[in-house]
């Protein structure tokens, strides 16, 4: 009963993307998978992108979301890492955009809003959190919790009832 | 007689990416075509980098490069441009390389040099010595100027005689 909206959210990076899957049907969420793709430190640049286009692109050909979600990272560190970051970034937006999803940008701040419920959260805090909202989550890393906090923050922000749990849990 | 070898380069950015296109086969560089993709400022990025995915990868298809260079710009205005910047050129380095063609980078400073024998040539400067180094280049704006400059450097950089050439051009 009711429509079942499945969620991808990303955690855009160079050498580690996370991804987390979820479903929301009406008031409930549900963990459907998580991972990570990688690249190759040792590749060239344009081959470490081609290697997180396509495992980023096999994850949508396997868990067929209807909607994305990309974290709005920023890094202050230098322009070097910034640059960096961004190439990563723009391959974790395009390819969602490519099968024709809508995809949503959040900055951390708004996720770890909708996730623990205060702008400052810990990663160890959205971990716990995650774990809250979904029991049957799964992550073996802080990218795959970090991209399922971000497919929360969606849900929680596209004005479903997964707002409501979410302060419910947190109450 | 003797191989011809085709490359793209390709000045990568959100709002224009310029992109040129030359043939060398032994001492002579030859212009082929160049061009602009836009992405427009009203949609949303993930859209604007599809927008710049497909106009690029329609370039490839119709004109079929060998080989691609691509610059390696550096924004030190701040990360939100640097951040953008690099979504952009990490679309740049991705279409390429997933068409199988090695893609190489280079530094401003290194595209000046090849093209105009100085680090620090002015745009008025690369816009005339790439139409001395190709009488028929043509390009309708700076992008397009700047990529046949990085496809310029490319040749030189390869090792071909296309140096010497432009020393020639420069004594």
């Amino acid at each position: 009963m009711g429509t079942v909206t499945r969620i991808i959210g990303i955690d855009p990076g160079l050498r580690r993307t996370g991804w987390g899957v979820i479903d929301i049907a009406g008031n409930s969420l549900s963990f459907v998978a998580s991972g990570t793709v990688t690249s190759d430190g040792d590749d060239d640049l344009a081959r470490r992108l081609v290697s997180l286009h396509d495992g980023l692109d096999k994850v949508l050909e396997t868990f067929h979301p209807d909607e994305a979600a990309v974290e709005q990272t920023f890094v202050n560190k230098d322009a070097g890492a910034t640059l960096k970051l961004g190439q990563a970034r723009g391959i974790a937006l395009l390819v969602p955009a490519r099968r024709g999803l809508a995809v949503a940008e959040y900055a951390p701040n708004a996720v770890k809003k909708a996730v623990v419920g205060a702008g400052h959260a810990e990663k160890q805090q959205i971990r716990l959190m995650v774990t809250v909202l979904m029991p049957k989550a799964e992550f073996k890393t802080d990218d795959a919790a970090d991209a399922l906090a971000i497919a929360i923050t969606h849900a929680h922000h596209r004005g479903s009832a997964t707002a409501r749990l979410a302060r419910a849990a947190l109450a």
